[in-house]
């Protein structure tokens, strides 16, 4: 019997339609605050997902339900009645955040699907609803296929917020009776380890343990840790992995150790054969010179916050995709 | 012409006999405030230094001050006039940071030397000068060495503080005419590195920018970064290296992408065979969970804080030492 899932994956918590606005669940206030940021267009959809309001598998959903709200704006004059007032909405969401192409990708397969605003109008909230059934699907394969990787008192290191894959894995290890314990980098400067990963893991009641982004080395070092999981957010079809910043550090450290890494991906890219395809985002530099608002250091320190980190294929054991678990070599020949 | 060392590297400012009080400056609240704990005991001194009101070289300095203190006291009465009230205020500053063994050497150097009490408080105050004289030669030194490791714009990684070894190193290559740009990782859980070394090198005019811990990895793949530069609390005879959690991570980064990793030991210990003769400080978890005072996830997840890396002599290029910059296996035949 598997408990609820945690409270920041429930789809309705990532983002919902209400009073002709969308919600988005606010995961910079997370744990201390559980609110929502109110969007009235899509401009401010994206602007939300520009500053992290919602990020890892957040926008995808958010995507979405955009669809679903750019209807209703057409529905009632704010929009245009035409296919292009769906193209222009994918347009500023997938700008919004570069890296990441699971979204734009989806909202091609659900837009490509129509070839009048007629029929989008009719569809569009039922095929929305099948991509999230869709995507919900592969979630628990992911965490299917990612508990066979665990034993009893296996000991998981992982960074950032790995979502669905990383929790109903660890979901799917509870109902096999395994008991394993978590150990997460904190993942400055947004804490998303401290804030989403670890409040997430403790409301499964999994033994949850924050460390520095510094301190996974520390930890492989000692053997305290039997293998690394994290997200993935591009693969590439040659195995390379774009993940959070601080994960090639681990993957690195694990490789040496001789400790397994295996990332989930959702949705390998097909269009991203390896590095030289790759948009890598780098943030606001003044995102590494604070932490929850306050100043960490002075004014004429420079920071810099590159995004995502870039993973060599030699560094990854498996890659944990819908269509199983592959070495990086296998990846082509089951996405391409 | 050098620069006036920064602020915190003063004597004066690391810690100061006034008013029968010994006066250590706060690293905690730098570079927000520059305020002093009063201690008015040994006991009080031995708990600045638990709590780290002081770390890196900054206990050596302050245990040294504090023999000045136990004279004072003596003559002021309030402590007995014995040779056992020098070894007690040694042994009780000893225990307040277990892993450095630095400040331990140099108290029992310079109180290995009396054979009566008479003979110490005569001593005391000048052989301190000339142990803080010895220090800074040792310190310039290493600067000295250091600033040969660099060339015209050469991009240095560093973690946490590493005090006059590595702000002398960048001194002597400023007075090369060699551009340095520094980067260094925040250093959490107590940010060492936005809050000591990034203004510290601040006040030289070089250009330095802040990173979070798990990103070195990310700057050394993209080819940003020339060599990784730390402090070294424990030199080990077979050449391993103890320094500040975090170094791990990057001295195998480090060596993964062929850039080299120089430590400074301003004092290796000839106690010290390898890792076996090691005791490795593990401090209060609740420090992992806070970030200046202010939470950074929920109470029922733990933290872990091992304040210290242990790095294997194959990931070290050469040690910087007083005796020369010699490879890890070196080591021995010099210091043994």
């Amino acid at each position: 019997m598997m408990k609820e899932i945690p409270y920041l994956l429930r789809n309705s918590t990532i983002a919902h339609l209400k009073d002709n606005a969308l919600y988005i669940g606010d995961r910079r206030l997370f744990p201390f605050e559980r609110t929502f940021v109110r969007c009235e267009s899509v401009r401010e959809i994206a602007a939300a997902l520009s500053a992290m309001v919602t990020q890892g598998g957040g926008p995808l959903e958010v995507a979405l339900q955009t669809m679903r709200f750019v209807r209703l704006e057409i529905q009632q004059g704010r929009l245009p009645a035409t296919l292009a007032s769906f193209f222009d909405a994918r347009d500023l969401l997938a700008a919004a955040r570069p890296t990441n192409t699971t979204m734009a990708r989806a909202l091609d397969a659900l837009l490509g699907q129509y070839v009048s605003i007629e029929e989008a109008m009719e569809r569009v909230d039922e095929d929305v609803s099948a991509a999230l059934a869709h995507w919900e699907a592969i979630y628990r394969q992911m965490g299917k296929l990612g508990s066979s990787l665990l034993t009893d008192k296996s000991a998981v290191l992982t960074t950032c917020f790995a979502e669905h894959s990383l929790l109903y894995t660890l979901q799917y290890a509870q109902a096999d009776n395994k008991a394993i314990s978590l150990y997460v980098n904190e993942t400055r400067p947004y804490l998303q380890g401290s804030r989403l990963t670890a409040p997430s893991a403790a409301e499964l009641g999994i033994p949850v343990t924050v460390i520095g982004d510094g301190m996974g080395a520390t930890l492989l070092r000692e053997g305290s840790i039997d293998c690394y999981m994290t997200a993935c957010d591009v693969l590439c079809m040659d195995g390379t992995v774009v993940n959070k910043t601080g994960t090639l550090a681990n993957a690195i450290a694990a490789s040496y150790y001789g400790i397994p890494y295996y990332p989930f991906s959702i949705s390998p890219d097909p269009t991203k054969g390896g590095v030289a395809d790759l948009v890598m985002e780098e943030r606001d530099p003044q995102e590494m010179k604070e932490c929850r608002g306050i100043p960490t250091t002075t004014s004429e320190v420079a920071g810099r916050y590159p995004a995502f980190d870039i993973i060599e294929p030699s560094l990854v054991t498996s890659v944990v995709t819908p269509k199983g678990i592959l070495t990086p070599k296998e990846v082509k020949e089951h996405f391409l």
